[in-house]
């Protein structure tokens, strides 16, 4: 409960400088990084005025979940959660009531309207997503387990030869995420790529019933779910012996993503960091091969602010979490992908992922 | 293909009664539906007059992906669809267009406004999920697919001694949803229920490192997915020997399931049947025990309508597929419930998860 207090102060003081009385915080995950909540059915009203004037609503099968996770706010059981609030705010004498207008529906906004009979409402999108950038230090812990568990998983699949040429891509798959549960995730944080030979080259590829041949790239993009938070790596590796052209390939994205991570820290503009990773790629003449933006946020959820990429908007700052993840696909024949997950701090980012970035022939 | 295109058709037939010139479908499980498109990113023109003014839209991810899965209609690469589509309904000549206005976000709203400049924009809720609610030969073939592989999945579990005194909740889960995936699901349809003992009487209840002992009930809520499609069943089996109680209960909660399947058919309220069912739970003095509601529809989502409740609304017809999964919960002793996925039929219904719900003594 310390943790999300001062989220929750945090949030109120925004709250002030928008001349609002109140927030009424519909997103489910907007809700649990204000409260702990996990269930899959809540609201929070958050007054601008005090934590005694803040309620938090789910509905029956929840009651003994949400006294556990919730206990330092008032809380009300009944549903739907959404108008229950929205009402109690007018009975509340809210005047001005925020509504989060990015996740509101139209016709739910209508519902809350009816509710908030009185009440004047006011658009108010993405103020907790604005707080939940920063990464605070529970966070922070989260994403680092998330991440050993993904680490400690691809270390156990090489160890064990479950990487080897006569598999499928969906029996290394399922392997590396059984190996994430053996290490504390909750599950993957989102669908394992498996890529192998000329797959490589499909930047997003499900894994199929192609099997690994001697040669071959493998391509890894996946992660580990942690209390709710997601770590996020890929490993492209070959099987038996490496070929030239998959070494230069592979030296090449290796440098490109160095280049990333060395240009993260605090106040730099996102775009910059996409086009210092990028430069390196274009520099060899495979700009047009490189297919995606560099990064993107991590946290509660796998795609999240900010965005490292061309029109990505904004600068970094210190505690936010980000991948990067150059990629050079050569249609037809294999591709390279070399992904971290990070958190920019003062001086060098922190890495989180700590897996091998060295070319891995298996 | 063939599947797809009777859907728009079906579809268009509805805009023309509502005088609409086109919908915008934005929802990502309605453009599946109307498409088989199965990427993470995609909207969808729907002209009330014809195919060849219906117009797909996805981005450069997925563009082999959208010429193998839509082949039949018009394909734009460029994002953001939603915004993309408007735009183009402004230029086709769309007087009246409709948007899903349970789906569309207020900020959408406006950016869509925006995109459509001239347009008359009109609120077009549900239309798409109308549909959605009877299925086709199709997706009752994906949906027995689902449900066989969670048969066959239990079933190989009990058969390899994986439910037995010893284990923990987290491991039976765990083997429960591999098994699911060794018989051709490509996933658990949600998150895998397994509840031990007292916590049996928890209604949904997450897999902990609570251990299974002699003379425990063992209740697995869980399903598959296959297609896209969902199944979802409960048996309660019990560990080593049955204690009187625990037969009475089976019996009891065995006897209600039956009443809400035998009140399946077109044309009855869905309110009745759970009343069927209900009313052996309420004469047997367990009424409020009954925590929830009888059951819901299942499809391309894993709760969708229609909801078997007392507050649901409306009557069934023929094509639907529900579940009817009564409960009865005794709060630190043990809980049964019992669960099918069914199909509404002219005379009887189509039982699609087959597994026994004779009581079970492992």
């Amino acid at each position: 409960m310390p943790l999300h207090a001062p989220r929750r102060a945090a949030l109120r003081a925004k709250l002030r400088e928008q001349d609002l009385d109140a927030l009424l915080v519909t997103d489910l995950l907007n809700v649990r990084y204000l409260t702990g909540f996990t269930g899959s059915n809540a609201a929070l009203l958050v007054s601008a005025g005090s934590e005694e004037e803040s309620v938090f609503c789910t509905d029956g099968r929840y009651l003994t979940q949400s006294q556990a996770q919730v206990p330092d706010l008032e809380r009300v059981v009944d549903r739907p959660c959404d108008l229950v609030l929205a009402a109690r705010a007018g009975r509340d004498g809210v005047r001005r009531l925020g509504f989060e207008s990015g996740h509101v529906t139209v016709d739910g906004l209508d519902g809350i309207g009816r509710a908030a009979a009185g009440v004047e409402l006011a658009r108010a999108p993405g103020l907790v997503e604005e707080l939940r950038v920063v990464k605070d230090d529970a966070e922070v812990e989260a994403l680092r387990m998330a991440c050993a568990a993904a680490d400690r998983a691809l270390v156990d699949l090489i160890e064990h030869g479950g990487l080897r040429a006569g598999r499928t891509e969906r029996e290394i798959g399922r392997e590396l995420e059984n190996r994430m549960l053996d290490h504390g995730a909750d599950g993957p944080s989102f669908e394992t790529i498996v890529a192998v030979g000329a797959n490589s080259a499909i930047p997003h590829h499900s894994p199929t019933d192609a099997v690994a041949k001697p040669g071959d790239f493998v391509k890894l993009d996946f992660g580990a779910l942690v209390d709710g938070y997601h770590s996020d790596m890929t490993r492209t590796l070959v099987l038996g012996r490496a070929a030239d052209w998959q070494r230069d390939l592979y030296e090449l994205v290796a440098r490109s993503q160095a280049a990333g991570r060395e240009a993260l820290g605090p106040g730099v503009d996102v775009r910059a960091v996409d086009a210092a990773s990028r430069r390196v790629i274009e520099d060899a003449g495979h700009g047009e091969r490189f297919l995606h933006g560099l990064g993107h946020g991590v946290g509660l959820q796998i795609h999240e602010a900010p965005a490292l990429s061309k029109s990505g908007e904004g600068t970094l700052s210190a505690g936010m979490a980000v991948t990067v993840e150059p990629g050079v696909y050569l249609s037809g024949k294999g591709g390279v992908r070399i992904e971290d997950t990070l958190v920019v701090r003062g001086n060098a980012p922190e890495l989180l992922t700590l897996t091998t970035k060295e070319l891995v022939v298996v």
